[in-house]
């Protein structure tokens, strides 16, 4: 059986579960999406591409852009980013401010809110025009100069976001961000309401499968060395207080977004990306993950 | 470059590091071993073995043994195994009593003490002679039959195991062991207590990079999943607060003791044992750390 | 208004309460009290004397006890205490483990379990035949020769006490208990058990009204200063995570028991001391804590 | 022995000890204060006052102000003030996000920074001018129509007060503030920036001795049992993770502030102001704290 017919079935398999999960509703540009929307695409290595679904829509990738500002900043400064935070999973939830009061202030990975405020932080320090440059970098690694963000969505998360400008004063109590607290956050909520479609988020982060070399931009964005880090990063902490769940059942790396999308990497193969509002208890998308759970049985692909 | 050639370059290299971990000193049959002890041994599926330094000297593998456990409980009762312990990394120390009393006594995963104690008692509910038949369940997947359990070893562990009775008895307070606790620990130390060489270890855990097979007992010991989700906890949680960490700088499913052993899994490939007893902070051989991240450096070859 | 139409008049205010609150049943011995008992007892410094309700009925004293056993030892080896446990609120449930990690071992009050088990340990270090010389202490502050353990209710405690060995197993680790963990917790254990009526608690614990000396005894149990430091602590400390509250709302040093009784201390002026079996969220008396509320409010008397 | 003659002995004993505190750095203001100085002040309620040592000269009050505040707020709205912050001491710091992450975003007590903010939003909402008619009300309790707000403090508390605007987010992300964070923050920099004298304190807090009626204001600022119950919440939690050891050691209701002030009540009796700026470990008057300990034992006065 090959990709084309085992993601076409588990399509209409997971598309007819009965979907416990719960669209976000603490913005409105989420909470108004039509929670039926379901799309999956992959992209391999060897030119194979396929979508099923909604896979042409555009949707918020939230979460997920946080391990492109960490590609970013690790290509910009390399090592010396773990002087600023770790790549241990947290064991407790994505906004928590327990664990950074144990750790002074270290988050524990970037994956967290606390560790993609302090790559924020870090982008800041190493680019001319932090929003406008950091776009650029997600445009080239796409097929899509018009890939943007959305300012209604960053306003949104702006005006609810008290937790994240809590965690982003608190690190800073701690001498762990640089710059102004507001002109951090305000790049840490553009950067999460940037827009894609199942296609583009596929195509965007097949670097990662091919040892840090992106087709689109012809260019070298990590050493094989930093790419496979990434990926590491991902499996680990990549789906919060569920990672060891998904490394479990699915067993590749990925990263997950509350707007209900999710990308996962298979090494040297293929990237795959499923998009499903609603969520489960950990945020993660319910029907991402039983759609990649199943793929990977399927398929008896895994990295493991 | 070849296997060979890879190891007995970055052995050298390891050997002369200054190393600043400390053998463990809380028994003194850990205390009084020889620091300098330090041996390799690889063994591949397509036949190639190798090993260097202190390969054929017996140590206490520890908590490596906690997979072994798990894999029979694994093989015994199946998924149900989850009912009583999770798959996430614990974000704290191997012996903390914190994340249990939040979680109501439900170990974050088997291979934190608190896991591998209620996988014992899982053990003691299934099987007619614990010790005996899990013992010889060891036996059966190496080339030895003469693997043993050191008795005084479990003896000292009994005796200065005030935390690891705290950790029984307090998961017993939540319902979540069935057996006496003096019977589970018991277990416990002596399955701790269990020595092997680097050979042994490297061609006992051979079948979890072939699918569950193991070539030494010529039968099926997990089925194809199940091997892969020990290898994916195994990736995610084997190396307590420092899993991450090696995940980031290695890339392979692994397991430390602290006798100052490690074993680790490259699936479909080989599986690798080291062992050094000098620990670093985080309780894992200081040489066997670095000379696992060296080895898939310089191989370029790890599961990301 | 004088203390006898004040408690009689609030005493049946307050039996008559829709009483939400329900019968500890751990232990059969607890479980199969009358949830109906209520009795009140006042000792007054100037000879008054007055009981109402269940006052002549003995019931078991639990946690009461702990604050006898802190005075003997504190009588024995002085400030020297303090080295071992603190003072300060816990502001966690009274069988916590996770703050006894943060202190590395050191409880932070005698009155959490952690506490009282320490001070176990102190008097089994200092006393020749510590449970009858215990039992004779307290016999010695009472008019009654035949205050006894309750064998029963210790072995019940005993059988079902999986929180209690991991706490002591747990402080035994970090080098804080001198015993064997099994003597300490049976000494513990019978501590806990003694049962007494209203009248006799009341009396047994006047001296602390008096600022150390006890009117039976015909002693001075301890100096003035340590009287009112055992004050300070009971007002601070002597109801779990419902300390403050207690003195908010009441305002005297006082001591509960999962029993359902309470002793609470006026300095210079009485004693009173509350039965009453059913416990609210926090386990403490339900109709114990309202009655005592309503007394110092009624009578315009508290510390403060 | 009289107060004069006690007060007279114990400051020469005390100024001359071996201060091992440290000054409060984090604001120049605090940083600049000449560490030597030391002043005592006391008041009682028949009349005798009496001061020594530096009790003329001004200096910022901080958290002694939030009695204060809890004061008005308890006056305007009476009891509702516990739907939205509790009585019980913290067990951790004065600062802590920890507990309030457990507790969803509900301060443990009025006087940690979290309860102060809480209250400062209560009394916004209150008030028809907050910073104008706190400062009225204050200047009421005195006998100085001068006391006022420093601007340079609170300018300065504002310049470095991440971790507190942290804290006010953090709570408003729980819905548990109605106002706007920078206004909350405003109010709570300017209500920690007052500056009094040893003897103003004294005097202003002497209705807290008085059952809560002012005899400057000539008014019952709160009731018997309010104040009554503002007592009891200074004695279980006015000296953050020091105050089991303050009612241990002093036996007083009290509020201390890093600026090294401390007020201490004993109701029906005086009031007694101490300031000395350098503080202990904890974050209280180093000076402050072994005065009052030598002064209630001396006098033999405490309320056990």
């Amino acid at each position: 059986m090959d990709f084309k017919e085992i993601i076409e079935e588990i399509y209409l398999n997971v598309k007819n579960l009965d979907d416990k999960g719960k669209v976000a509703t603490y913005i409105p540009e989420l909470e108004n999406v039509d929670p039926e929307n379901f799309g999956v695409y992959i992209t391999t290595l060897n030119g194979f591409k396929f979508g099923i679904g909604n896979y042409k829509d555009k949707f918020s990738i939230q979460s997920i852009a946080k391990v492109l500002s960490l590609n970013l900043a690790y290509q910009l400064i390399g090592e010396r980013i773990w002087e600023r935070l770790g790549v241990e999973p947290s064991g407790t939830a994505f906004n928590s401010l327990v664990q950074l009061e144990a750790d002074n202030g270290i988050p524990r990975n970037p994956f967290i809110n606390a560790g993609a405020i302090v790559i924020s932080d870090i982008l800041i320090c190493n680019l001319k025009n932090p929003k406008e440059d950091f776009l650029a970098y997600v445009r080239n690694l796409s097929n899509n100069p018009e890939l943007n963000y959305s300012e209604k969505i960053a306003a949104s998360e702006n005006e609810v976001g008290f937790r994240n400008i809590a965690l982003c004063n608190f690190i800073k109590s701690f001498g762990n961000i640089k710059n102004d607290p507001t002109e951090v956050l305000d790049f840490y909520f553009n950067l999460c309401s940037i827009e894609m479609t199942c296609k583009e988020l596929s195509e965007v982060f097949l670097f990662l499968a091919n040892n840090g070399f992106s087709v689109n931009s012809k260019t070298s964005v990590l050493t094989k060395s930093q790419s496979k880090r990434i990926n590491a990063i991902m499996l680990t902490c990549g789906f919060y207080d569920e990672s060891g769940d998904f490394a479990f059942k699915v067993g590749l790396p990925g990263k997950s977004g509350v707007g209900g999308g999710i990308i996962a990497v298979h090494p040297n193969q293929y990237t795959i990306a499923v998009w499903s509002p609603k969520l489960n208890e950990k945020g993660n998308s319910f029907k991402g993950m039983r759609f990649l759970e199943e793929f990977t049985t399927k398929s008896e692909l895994s990295i493991f």
